[in-house]
């Protein structure tokens, strides 16, 4: 196998064998597979798409390019859950410890935020004294004595996908479905996990924001998962406008505190509950949605959701004083109020616009080497469907310093509210599941 | 501008700017668009093409990226010839002292052999102590002094075109009609010349071996080099069978010193002269090309091009008695004679079997570091239209080791011979011109 051959095997449409998948994810270790005919093949894959077969050997590769971590001495099912990325999004805050109070053990190996989506890793460190940095032996301890465990992808896992996503983001080949998949999935499979709940988002602030495309994305996830002997169970729901009311870390922290208190907005709180009952079902300890629905409420209502929180914020080196009191979160130098320009009901809300505003106040990453802001961001008084008079408070931003990343921000994020005379319909957040 | 801007609106069909493009080429020495964002670029333009004026900037950038020679204060019109690469194809080594002789001023940067087809410079150094690896000021002072020179590409000649030529030979990007014109072109630019004769194969031992194929890179050839001011004259030539009789580095020395004798096969004779005539013509030296072949012809018979070759030869540091004596030339060690299993007429001559089986003799490169056997080739006895008796000789092989290599070779050169009862239609050399 020359990696020239396999290059030009794929540029004419042809299928590649396991062989030579294989081949090419082990020579990017080797040299015998150069980054530059990585990213010749990535852009060929571009092109032509690859095959299910094609797919599942990609990321069984990627996945074995490193440790794929053996959980089974641990008893109990482990289930993770991944989005594809969002504005607000901090349901996994939320539903790994609902499914962890559940019976579920849930092993997150989480990602940073780029762009105008945030990362579960910023959110968590904006925890002080929190660790993302386990290395694989206190994975497994964590996740034994906690159910669960939220860390970064080390160097163990899937080192091929760390290359091929900076080859990608670098050559203008991210957007391609298989290799979309075989990155998620090549460190989820790596976990360890026996299932998967997916939350793929559609919509003005999605990374696909076609249903199709989304639904495109979401039944290559399922096969290709299914392919590697995992349980997969897909959600596709809406992100037209930021999920809950806070964006920014700290603030996103605080929000998810308080839906495990029970005081969080609906939802947010409907759709963490939604995703971790599917954890909860597809783990077997309930026998139908409802019923799983029912017992991740009750973790809730009785605190075993926040005291597992707590529990594991401790177990990683994080304050878990925070937990109780979110003013011992980073708080913003000052907070400013986007005043509402008319009368009427908020008819959209535009979460990229949101998203990319909060990147402007620091809260984000505009590349990949961009340092964050814990403290700051946005919080979202008002949203679609609700009614303002001229001069209400649309959201309050918490910032840092002013100036013109400032100015730039205050804009984007006023420009994101749309008015109408009567209030709008508002779609349902599930779309489909599968 | 950034690397990966110009890969996406590439990669969606856009067309570059001179701007982009030049910061594309520049950035290959800055650093600035790495070697692997190159290879998913030359990925995007195999799948989506070039319009003209992109094909003309990146030739005129890839030319600049070194120097682009000055030759104006040498008086003449300096015209060279350019063939997309055959079998036994030796016309630049004719054509040039023919030319030369007539008046017109040829510098010639030529290529190595890679593959089935040979190079002329690996045939001019099978003449003891011949140099091609001149430097810009013996270029010129040669030019100047013998009317012709005959070099390899120096390091200030296009280094843009071998960094991406190496990219392109590494990724399965070489066969893109816009890559194939800028990288000829920009060496040929470089070179400081006036105008181009272009000799464009097709058949089966050419690079492009459909008719629709090689037209379509003939008048892409000639858009982009009238595009840059220079004039272009193409010839589409069949190279079905090999040219001439010889193939092999000094066998093909010695058949053009036999054509330049005025002693040569009609066919190698015919194009060579045909392409010279097409120079002088271009160069204004003769006024029809009548003239001008009656005038390259003439070269011939009063010795004036054999002894411009020989002059040249001893100038580059050459020895000029092999030019009069080609046993001087390296010789193989034994001859083995391929004979004919039928009687009847030669009805087929694969020039790309006959290719690769003289590479398989040491005569050619299999890979861009394989060494060169000078000595090694194969005579050609009969070719197509030549009635042969069983056991008649078909070719000679000239060989310095028998072994696996050599056995394969006799297989491929005997199996390139198909036989038919009657005499076949052998259709003309020269296709079309324009």
């Amino acid at each position: 196998m020359r990696a020239v051959d396999c290059i030009r095997k794929k540029r004419d449409g042809g299928e590649l064998s396991d062989g030579e998948i294989g081949a090419m994810v082990r020579g990017l270790s080797t040299g015998e597979a150069a980054d530059y005919q990585w990213a010749a093949l990535l852009m060929a894959i571009y092109w032509n798409g690859m095959t299910d077969a094609e797919t599942i050997s990609l990321t069984n590769h990627m996945a074995r390019s490193g440790i794929v971590v053996d959980l089974s001495s641990i008893p109990g099912v482990k289930i993770d859950k991944h989005s594809t990325g969002g504005v607000g999004d901090k349901t996994s805050l939320i539903l790994a410890p609902i499914a962890a109070a559940a019976g579920i053990l849930v092993p997150m190996v989480s990602g940073r935020g780029l762009g105008h989506t945030g990362g579960t890793l910023d959110k968590l460190e904006s925890i002080p004294g929190f660790r993302v940095d386990l290395d694989l032996a206190a994975y497994r301890s964590t996740l034994r004595d906690q159910g669960l465990v939220m860390i970064g992808q080390t160097a163990e896992i899937a080192p091929a996908d760390r290359i091929l996503y900076a080859l990608r983001d670098a050559t203008a080949t991210v957007e391609s479905i298989p290799l979309i998949t075989a990155s998620i999935l090549s460190k989820k499979y790596a976990e360890g996990i026996e299932g998967l709940v997916l939350d793929v988002k559609t919509g003005l602030g999605a990374f696909m924001k076609g249903l199709d495309d989304s639904r495109r994305l979401a039944e290559s996830m399922r096969s290709i998962g299914n392919g590697l002997g995992l349980k997969v169970r897909v959600l596709i729901t809406r992100m037209d406008q930021p999920l809950g009311r806070g964006v920014g870390n700290a603030l996103e922290i605080a929000e998810a505190i308080a839906c495990l208190r029970g005081e969080g907005p609906a939802d947010l709180v409907d759709l963490s509950v939604e995703l971790a009952a599917e954890m909860v079902l597809m783990g077997g300890v309930s026998k139908t949605v409802e019923a799983a629905r029912e017992r991740c409420l009750a973790t809730i209502a009785d605190g075993t959701a926040v005291a597992r929180f707590r529990s594991m914020v401790k177990a990683q080196g994080g304050d878990p004083a925070a937990i109780d009191d979110p003013n011992l979160l980073p708080q913003a130098k000052f907070t400013y109020e986007v005043k509402s320009p008319r009368t009427g009901f908020v008819s959209g809300l535009n979460a990229e616009s949101i998203g990319r505003g909060t990147m402007l106040l620091g809260a984000g990453r505009e590349r990949v080497d961009s340092t964050i802001n814990h403290a700051t961001g946005v919080i979202l008084d008002c949203k679609m469907g609700d009614r303002v008079e001229a001069g209400d408070a649309l959201c309050t931003i918490h910032a840092d310093s002013r100036g013109e990343s400032f100015d730039a921000a205050v804009e984007l994020i006023a420009s994101a509210y749309d008015f109408a005379e009567t209030a709008p319909e508002i779609p349902r957040l599930l779309v489909e599941k599968f």
